[in-house]
């Protein structure tokens, strides 16, 4: 699939909108878009569709779309669901470039729902019509004037001076709206916004994308519950990424993790919401965790430029909040380093009982003394070396004679400093509220939330510092995997050796002449292992020796893991069997690639036995990723200490282990479509300089049903 | 020093009150309690102390607290810093029964200050008078009049309907103030309020016990930075736990962890976050992590009755929002059950597109059909047989002809379930919002937080039907550790065993015969370890040798260890070796004592090895503890998988862990005066109903000097 933007200007500055079923009741959901437009000033045509009436709501009123007289570019239909897909088709007919559906009860209702839905997507994929809904909300672009919505949220006002530039698209309706109507009061007027509903045919990543491309829109702020096409979706976030475009975004649905039915032993650790997180983590996209973040990550993220450090100063007029402030500055990675010296001194001569470290704490003297916030602000501001400052000034904001010497204050500082990063976190009133914000200066309720919020803004700027994932392999690599079903070791180690992957190395042997001659090479102690695709765990099967230390017990044992495997499986085809070196001295670790139905191939990483299996400590990226991708993968998990060396353990070869998880990427990523899942159990990484190599290797091709069912990239 | 509630009394109810320091302006610090005091209708008496003036805000004054004719239960000294040991003492001589001193300078700021704090502390301790503060806010109880303080809050009126029954500690004056004034608009009247300031006399534990001991409180909001006295802050969280009463505590200084000079090995991983989150758990406090969670959760648990149980409707009309709700209520530990069938069908019946199961969606039909919202509710509290019904309306509160709606279908729902425990999430008006606070529904802004507010007061009040913890030992055990320093192992067994914790049996021997005659008794492969009290850690010194099989090489070992660990240090002094057996089977974990200087021994376990260390996967509890709660310890961390047998592992003795952790806690409390640390590592813990045993005991004794520091049990 991949996007599809055509169209998507007309959905937000059309020059004309129809509306079918349009009522002269401006309460009715086919009357409050009229009203709407006109109250917000939108300046092209309107033409009203009722069979039943002549005029609607003062406007000449048309029976049937195929009597407007003029180009259409925007029709919002809300017909009873009955006529909704002939009232598409009248659209389609004439000409109309996109429609947008209010009407419910398709998909999300019923099958009967579903066909109707699906016809109505067969006449946009016919006409090129792009379709928005059914079941939407509808979407809005006041700067145009356009509320093509029967949102509440399109009949209010926006304040003066709230914040623009960002804009939200959402699933679900009920959710945009409330964001709309709860940013207007939070300082946010989230514009253009566009809800996507059962996206029959443009999804949220199409509109993500058209809104990336927006110079006017700094930010996006996105809801999603669900995504059919995963290449839209890592296109569109990589275009936004490209742009330097912050997308933050709120998935629902962790809940529900997979609950896929999966062969390999990977598979059962890797659900959708750890997709989701590799996703995100490739994309930088900034992760809400609730409505209430999303907008706080809306307001701190959209309000301005970000600092591009993470050095920050907090000025308090308490010392309690100025520790609650360190401890979420810490948990956030924002540094809080001290004042120099002088500083300090100078601080302290203005007022003996200051903290003047950093925190840095006027005490309440600050309500006694009008000059010492001034004094405060601007010597922290030109000798602190700060990124960005947060000051957290209590409620002064709704104490009328303090709060003015407050906001006199902060307008000192910021004419001193034109330039500096502030936020500020002050109960207040809405009108002392906007005096600040007009300076430039963010402003918070809730102390800890500005200093979680510049945390999150500044990891988000600086992760646009590396380059965003490679877009994945959407022309298949002419090459397909060897075999078909479980590959046997011997054919798996090959494909990924092949592919740059380290395999231990290991002799095909068909006789226990052979073992032991292979063993001899060797020269050293060997493991020898029966071959046969039809044994995905030889151990069970008694089909491994370890340890084996001369030719004659190589020869032995040789015959006893085929005679073992075909005691424990009798129609088990068998292939000879493996002879590999001992090796010792690495650093027990997992690789591992599922195929997810949406995003396809995603890598696993952890350390070897319960790290995985009990504490579930592992990380997860969708294939292909860097080496550079593949070490902070590395670096993620809580065990990473034992490969970094802590605790006088030795350090190990994680530059050879990125490598080779980067390698796997690339190769899971190139058999995209033939590929289920690969195991690399154990992966040994040995002690630093001595590189790192998969003892065990499967790979599982998948089988013909799996490959002809639809998939990201058909 | 333990809990000292004489006087508070005074604090929160006085019958007369004196103001030293009044000033005549309303605005000053000495002029603003006078005036709230009669703003707020206090009816007992009030003195403005000021030699300057006969008459004070219409008030007679009085020149000093000498000329008062009467009793004076409460004074507030405001006067300038220099002045205030003497107005402190004047009013210790008039027998004041509580001073409150909002002066600032004192310890907060110079070594000068802390010097006329002690002076200060030093009156209150000769004279019995309660001192509050310095450097506080002061405190108030509204339901008597009482605004003993300069906050702006108290210049405000408490809005009918607020919630109140909610009482607010805080050492720090900002964050009361903050509180108190942010909560008016969140439906909270936190009342009484206290700030303790600098606490050279009452403590933050002395007014949430008296505050546990009010009837007229039902909930504990309280605000911490540190501790000095840690028995004392046990008692009272024993008897807030006691009297049912839940305790909401916000901690800073998360991020100053530990640098504590510790020297076993344990000590190193105890930072002092880890002991207060153990004491948190131990007395079932709720802890919050911001302001604003603070604050909802104060509002949530003080609102009325919390349930019982786990099983929560989620009724809404956004599908999408039923989803994020779903995955919050997860991760706070409710359940979500679908409805019954016949509830499910008879909803489908109003509403074919509805969404039935729970989370139960009404679309946004609900603005439709009037009688839709009250049928859903009440369908679902009759039928579902849930313990709680979380309703998001999104904005419907904000909408007139629809808010009625909405407010009539709750009264519905209400009055035909008045005991169900109903919270409602919607952007609402002041107005409608009161109106539903008044049918017994909490409303919240945020949905999700509407969700983590109930998981987290269900989980509070759950926790109350486990015993809190013993108090910890007053009075030492008049038994001590034989010894003195690190014992020895075989001391360290000694004392452990007669204990009721398992070591590992040993034969101390002091010849290579003994040592011969002590393998051959066991008949089993044994281990041979030097003893000596020098040598810590007897393997790096070459002193232990494992898998002995026989007694000719049992000898053998005690010569070499005897001789390696002579070698090594040679000063140190050597007592034999000690034999045992060879212990395998066992789950290595690490069971650890440590002192903390505020609240004594706490208990470390943890898995063995890169688990604790790495990462850092061991959950703590304050000594003593009962065996439930060892279980609910070992429980806690990540790794317990391990021990309860995941994955085809075998399932461990959690039982003989659990009694084995417990002792070690009643053995650690009963030696809290002499004890530093205990070490037992590794701990096996066998297959279950095979017990566990400790293989490596270490018992280290504090130094003279330690013992004789200042200490939580002085």
């Amino acid at each position: 699939m991949g996007l599809q933007l055509d169209g998507l200007d007309a959905l937000l500055s059309p020059k004309s909108i129809a509306v079918l079923g349009a009522s002269a009741d401006p309460s009715k959901i086919g009357g409050r878009p009229l009203t709407y437009l006109r109250a917000n000033g939108f300046a092209g045509e309107i033409y009203p569709i009722n069979p039943r009436h002549a005029q609607i709501q003062g406007m000449t009123a048309y029976a049937s779309i195929q009597d407007v007289p003029d180009a259409i570019d925007l029709a919002l239909v809300s017909v009873p669901g009955p006529a909704v897909v002939d009232s598409v088709r009248a659209c389609a007919d004439r000409g109309v470039r996109v429609a947008t559906i209010f009407s419910a009860g398709f998909a999300e209702t019923s099958p009967d729902g579903a066909g109707a839905q699906e016809e109505i997507a067969g006449i946009s994929r016919d006409s090129g019509m792009r379709v928005l809904g059914p079941n939407c909300l509808g979407s809005a672009n006041r700067r145009a004037g356009v509320s093509a919505s029967f949102a509440a949220s399109e009949g209010r006002p926006r304040p003066e001076g709230n914040l623009d530039g960002v804009a939200l698209v959402s699933q679900s309706g009920a959710i945009a709206a409330y964001c709309v109507l709860a940013g207007l009061d939070r300082g946010i007027s989230f514009d253009p916004w566009i809800s996507t509903g059962n996206e029959c045919d443009i999804q949220l990543a199409d509109c993500l994308a058209h809104l990336a491309l927006d110079d006017d829109v700094r930010v996006v702020a996105a809801y999603l519950e669900g995504c059919r096409d995963g290449d839209g979706l890592r296109e569109a976030l990589a275009l936004a990424h490209e742009r330097g475009k912050p997308v933050i975004l709120l998935k629902s649905g962790r809940s529900t993790v997979g609950a896929r039915a999966a062969a390999s032993h990977t598979a059962s650790m890797v659900g959708s919401a750890e997709t989701y997180e590799a996703l995100m983590r490739q994309y930088n996209v900034c992760v809400a965790d609730s409505l209430d973040d999303l907008m706080d990550l809306s307001y701190g993220i959209g309000f301005g430029p970000v600092p591009s450090g993470s050095r920050t100063g907090l000025v308090t007029s308490s010392g309690g909040v100025g520790i609650l402030m360190a401890d979420v500055a810490e948990s956030v990675a924002l540094d809080v380093p001290p004042l120099p010296e002088t500083a300090q001194l100078a601080l302290r001569e203005v007022w003996p009982s200051a903290g003047v470290e950093n925190p840095i704490d006027t005490t309440a003297q600050l309500v006694n003394d009008q000059r010492l916030l001034a004094q405060f602000l601007v010597t922290a501001l030109g000798q602190g070396g700060f990124d960005s400052m947060i000051v957290f000034l209590s409620y002064i904001g709704l104490i009328p004679s303090w709060s003015h010497a407050a906001v006199d204050a902060l307008r000192e500082a910021r004419a001193a400093f034109p330039e500096s990063q502030i936020s500020l976190a002050m109960l207040t009133t809405p009108e002392v509220r906007a005096s600040i914000e007009s300076m430039g200066i963010r402003v918070f309720d809730d102390p800890t939330t500005a200093v979680r919020v510049m945390g999150r803004s500044v990891a988000n700027r600086q992760g646009f510092q590396s380059p965003a994932a490679p877009p994945p392999t959407t022309v298949a690599s002419s090459s397909t995997i060897t075999g078909s079903g479980t590959l046997s070791e011997v054919d798996s180690a090959a494909v990924l050796s092949a592919a740059g992957v380290p395999v231990a190395p290991g002799v095909h042997v068909h006789s226990a002449e052979e073992a032991a001659r292979a063993a001899a090479d060797f020269g050293s102690a060997v493991v020898v292992k029966v071959v046969s695709q039809d044994l995905p765990h030889k151990s069970e099967a008694g089909g491994v020796r370890l340890d084996v230390t001369t030719p004659e017990a190589a020869a032995r044992a040789y015959d006893e893991v085929t005679r073992a495997a075909a005691r424990y499986a009798p129609d088990a085809r068998l292939d000879g069997a493996l002879v590999s070196p001992m090796l010792t001295g690495g650093l027990e670790t997992i690789l591992g690639v599922v195929s997810d139905p949406v995003f396809g191939p995603v890598v696993m990483f952890g350390l070897g036995g319960v790290y995985v299996e009990v504490l579930r400590d592992a990380s997860y990226r969708l294939a292909p990723f860097t080496v550079t991708e593949a070490t902070s993968m590395i670096q993620e998990i809580r065990g990473y200490g034992l490969l970094s060396g802590a605790r006088g353990k030795p350090a190990r070869d994680v530059a050879s282990l990125a490598t080779a998880l980067s390698r796997l990427s690339v190769f899971a990523d190139e058999h995209r479509h033939d590929l289920d899942s690969i195991d690399l159990n154990p992966f040994l990484v040995m002690p630093e300089g001595a590189g790192s190599v998969a003892v065990d290797a499967l790979v599982v091709r998948r089988s013909m049903d799996e490959t002809s069912r639809p998939s990201a990239d058909d």
